[in-house]
């Protein structure tokens, strides 16, 4: 299960919490630290946990992957100390809709894959998979940049917000982290 | 995790093995019965478990959908005594495609779901998602049946085994079934 991870609201752990608020629906209990674990290493008696997958890419058309290769940079990198935890919950709604339907709303008419782009590679991204593992979130959604770009994340997130994509978004959580304090 | 399941093959279980065969790669070793049970239920000293999650689907669009609710029939139907459990694993260069060329090949070029639909009601379909599990097979396709319709189900198979989707599968394993014996 080296695709499996968790993540960890406790006492302790790589990423000191700097802000934690329910943007819509119920919220999670406060932590001081979230550690990110492989699902091995995973435990103890933290606050809160939800695990999910790294897996394949469930929308994005072959041109929009090459896009996304040739800009985007991976977690870790020295300067990005800041991060940003989204986890989310669509609506039974979106999950009743077939493949054509989502994607259509996913970037035909959200433009969520061109929106990220455009904030690349400055905003590096990793999408973790939560649903199928019967999860309270649908998805975690983890952020790394610079504290430089926060206004750029800020602005990305704003438009993703205000996409016909979130009005399916039934529960989300924003969690503001700093690397290493 | 009411959505996984796990597949064992051991001494003992609802259904009996009529045949099991290594269609394509690795086979599995011998069992005498394979038990289908909720995750919370898995367990024992079976000769093999392959665990699997009921999800959404992945390629249908919504006028597929639409026409798959109106002639499926749900799992256990009685006189549908006859199983088939095809675990498959697909290749690397399969999960390197973008969703819109998996799409292309799945339905525009194989036409998977056509061809499954020119077998309902008769031939009842579940998929199960094992990739993201770290699972040796990505899928287990099960299919139940009454005896009389056997020589359909052959020949579904053989026409999904023509496919240019086929030529993505790298392992695949055809396990039929009897239930209650």
């Amino acid at each position: 299960m080296h695709n499996r991870f968790a993540f960890q609201g406790q006492d302790r752990g790589t990423w000191a919490v700097r802000s934690l608020a329910a943007v819509r629906g119920e919220g999670v209990a406060p932590a001081s630290h979230v550690a990110v674990l492989p699902y091995a290493e995973a435990g103890g008696a933290p606050a809160w946990r939800f695990d999910g997958l790294m897996s394949n890419l469930r929308y994005a058309t072959r041109q929009e992957v090459s896009q996304l290769r040739a800009r985007q940079q991976g977690l870790g990198r020295p300067g990005a100390n800041y991060a940003a935890m989204i986890p989310i919950k669509k609506s039974d709604a979106w999950w009743a809709l077939a493949q054509d339907e989502r994607r259509a709303i996913f970037e035909e008419t959200s433009r969520h894959t061109e929106i990220g782009l455009a904030y690349l590679p400055a905003i590096a991204r990793q999408l973790y998979h939560c649903r199928d593992l019967a999860e309270p979130f649908d998805f975690v959604t983890w952020f790394e940049f610079a504290p430089v770009d926060e206004p750029a994340f800020e602005d990305l997130l704003a438009r993703l917000r205000a996409t016909p994509e979130w009005h399916y978004v039934a529960r989300e959580v924003d969690i503001r982290l700093v690397r290493g304090h």
